[in-house]
């Protein structure tokens, strides 16, 4: 049974955590967004690529949830000695997106391979392999696609301004996906998007994460052709994302916090929806938008909990 | 008296350290060689200008001769990862190109002001600044030159392997200076040779360090017409190159390991040349050249020495 799971970073890596406990690694493909991506110091940085990575190696820090764990920070905080000198157009010596020292080798890596003309997807598994992930891992696209975020007082950043800098606690008006209409979906998802028996929204963030996956028409038209096959996992839990601005940017974009508008926006390429147990008496509102709602645990709070949770998303 | 002094790393480093006492630093200037540069991990790294600002601000590490001191290795032995999964026509994650936690750090500094479009004279300037390099450091041209060496055992190969891996231990058949041909001399660097009063060449290697500024045509025929206004400093002592393989090289491009040989070689640029006493008897040789020789103790132990030789290059 080949399985495909639609990824954002913190809640895919974590499920995935699980789902790879239940699925052969060879049958499991995470099709990750790479619209966070950012360059830095001249770096290419995958936050959510490296989240998965990290997390699936057990090597991710616990506490901070990003990052490498018993991590160093010397290169930036020897970087700080610039901010005085930078011109005040340049991001040069920017030190508010932490890298730690160890997490730093694999942007010089991946930053190395893509200058020598090796595409995201060849590092990425590359990377992967360094690391030991047992199953297969794919950028969504090998062209740079960008979050920007239309913000009520900062004017239109980055997706890391958004969510690092002002710790997504500022007011959104719009979300755009640069490059997203003129990218190539990487060849490999499509692939694997189009042979999956069955496809899995991770509990990831509607907008921001899986966002820009569908930004990409190719594969937007791919998955909606694939909508019985494809489960959505709802990041919301009793009305509040349980981490991240899931909840913040439903309202803001529009819609009400509820289950039901998470089932609006996945209902063109899903056909089922996982909701928490508490929110049990949302199911009938799901049902009406014509997705099927499954009422089970969604909450990951450890490996057991988290296994469950991948069995169910199979088996719906 | 405006002074300009043609640098390569550590021995101009620490002759700019003594140099720095004798001349107000607004009235220095110093062109570097900027032929070791490479570009490693997608970082631009120039260890002749970073050697002199390490050196001038006094961080260098005093047992290596390069890089920071108290420095840490954290990012370079994460890297070490990576080299497993590398392709085997791929240079990413080389290790053996030593780059400290902190050192790290002006190398992301300079890449991210390279990719926004910055000069590397300007982002030179910043990260002088950045340390309070208390003179003007000029790289010798804003164009990447990159000096090759053709080997008798192992082909042709960027200076940094032959330099740092193979640790100059191995037999050279020529030098080539990719893109000196084509690259332009930075205008501040035309400039400042044109109103020098003084031009010192200093301690370092006539062939890889000193050669790269000769072989940008604008800059040798700039050069040329200050002959009577610079004296250079032999980098021999007693037929020994006090560091480096400048003995070695002279040897092996045909030359006899003399002062006479330097006196050949910096004919055509400068009037007259400092060797150490240990060599006086070859000053009629180096007469007879058609250069001035001068007789001092060039041998930089401590600052004292330092700043006396620093004397009799400007007063010559």
């Amino acid at each position: 049974m080949n399985v495909v799971v639609l990824c954002g970073g913190v809640g895919a890596a974590r499920f995935l955590r699980g789902l790879m406990h239940v699925v052969p690694a060879k049958d499991l493909t995470a099709v990750v967004n790479t619209g966070d991506d950012l360059e830095l110091h001249g770096l290419t940085i995958c936050p959510d690529l490296d989240t998965i990575t990290y997390t699936v190696a057990d090597a991710i820090d616990p506490g901070r949830g990003w990052g490498l764990e018993n991590e160093t920070w010397t290169s930036l905080q020897a970087l700080e000695r610039f901010e005085a000198v930078r011109p005040a157009d340049s991001t040069a010596a920017t030190t508010w997106f932490g890298l730690g020292d160890k997490d730093l080798a694999t942007h010089l890596y991946r930053t190395h391979r893509l200058t020598e003309g090796a595409t995201l997807t060849t590092v990425t598994a590359e990377i992967a392999k360094a690391w030991e992930v047992p199953f297969r891992l794919l950028p969504m696209s090998d062209d740079p696609i960008r979050t920007h975020v239309e913000t009520v007082d900062y004017g239109t950043i980055s997706f890391q301004e958004y969510f690092v800098r002002h710790r997504h606690n500022i007011a959104v008006r719009s979300l755009k996906f640069a490059g997203a209409t003129t990218a190539c979906v990487s060849p490999d998802v499509l692939q694997a998007i189009t042979h999956a028996d069955r496809i899995i929204i991770a509990p990831s963030n509607p907008f921001v994460s899986i966002g820009p996956l569908r930004a990409l028409p190719d594969l937007e038209r791919a998955l909606q052709e694939r909508r019985e096959n494809t489960v959505a996992i709802s990041p919301l839990v009793g009305g509040k994302a349980l981490k991240g601005p899931a909840d913040r940017l439903l309202s803001e974009l529009g819609y009400e916090v509820t289950q039901k508008s998470i089932a609006t926006i996945y209902n063109p390429i899903a056909s089922s929806l996982l909701i928490d147990t508490i929110d049990a008496d949302q199911a009938p509102a799901i049902a009406a938008t014509g997705m099927t709602p499954i009422v089970t645990n969604t909450i990951m709070s450890d490996l057991l909990t988290t296994k469950s949770l991948a069995q169910t998303a199979l088996q719906t």
